[in-house]
């Protein structure tokens, strides 16, 4: 995207992109929204059926809206790459 | 990378690639290794002076061993990102 950006600048780029994908203007991902994104966009990593999916939005929902915004969604972003992060260590 | 990962799986492998390339096998980042890691990696987005660094290590290091681990790490990703992102919503 910019011409300097390195790839970890761009991975950042992405996480924020995604996030906007699919919380759209509101800047706030709704239940069904979030289970869309980790189902579209995650699925290598995570999986989530509907009874997960309500845990880990009051999990994630510190602000307890019942949404999930930016700093709450980079939460889970946090939490899976770090679970990724000690599997790529064992190898 | 993985041919069925998503940009969001990539950009979060990335994170991971990048925190290893500077943590080396012990898997932990030294003062000087993440400042060398934000200089080069994150010049775009964030910069560290010495005093700066200081203060920096000492917030990251939730655990006191002066070394910054990935879960420590992924929370300046994560600082980092989520400021960036305010800044993309105001445009």
């Amino acid at each position: 995207m910019h011409r300097n950006m390195s790839d970890l600048e761009e991975g950042m780029v992405t996480i924020i992109k995604v996030f906007h994908k699919y919380s759209g203007h509101k800047c706030k991902l709704k239940k069904a929204e979030l289970k869309a994104l980790i189902n579209n966009e995650m699925s290598q990593f995570i999986m989530v059926k509907n009874e997960t999916l309500d845990k880990l939005v009051a999990d994630l929902d510190q602000n307890g809206d019942l949404e999930i915004d930016f700093k709450e969604f980079i939460t889970l972003i946090a939490m899976v790459t770090s679970a990724c992060s000690e599997l790529f260590q064992t190898t």
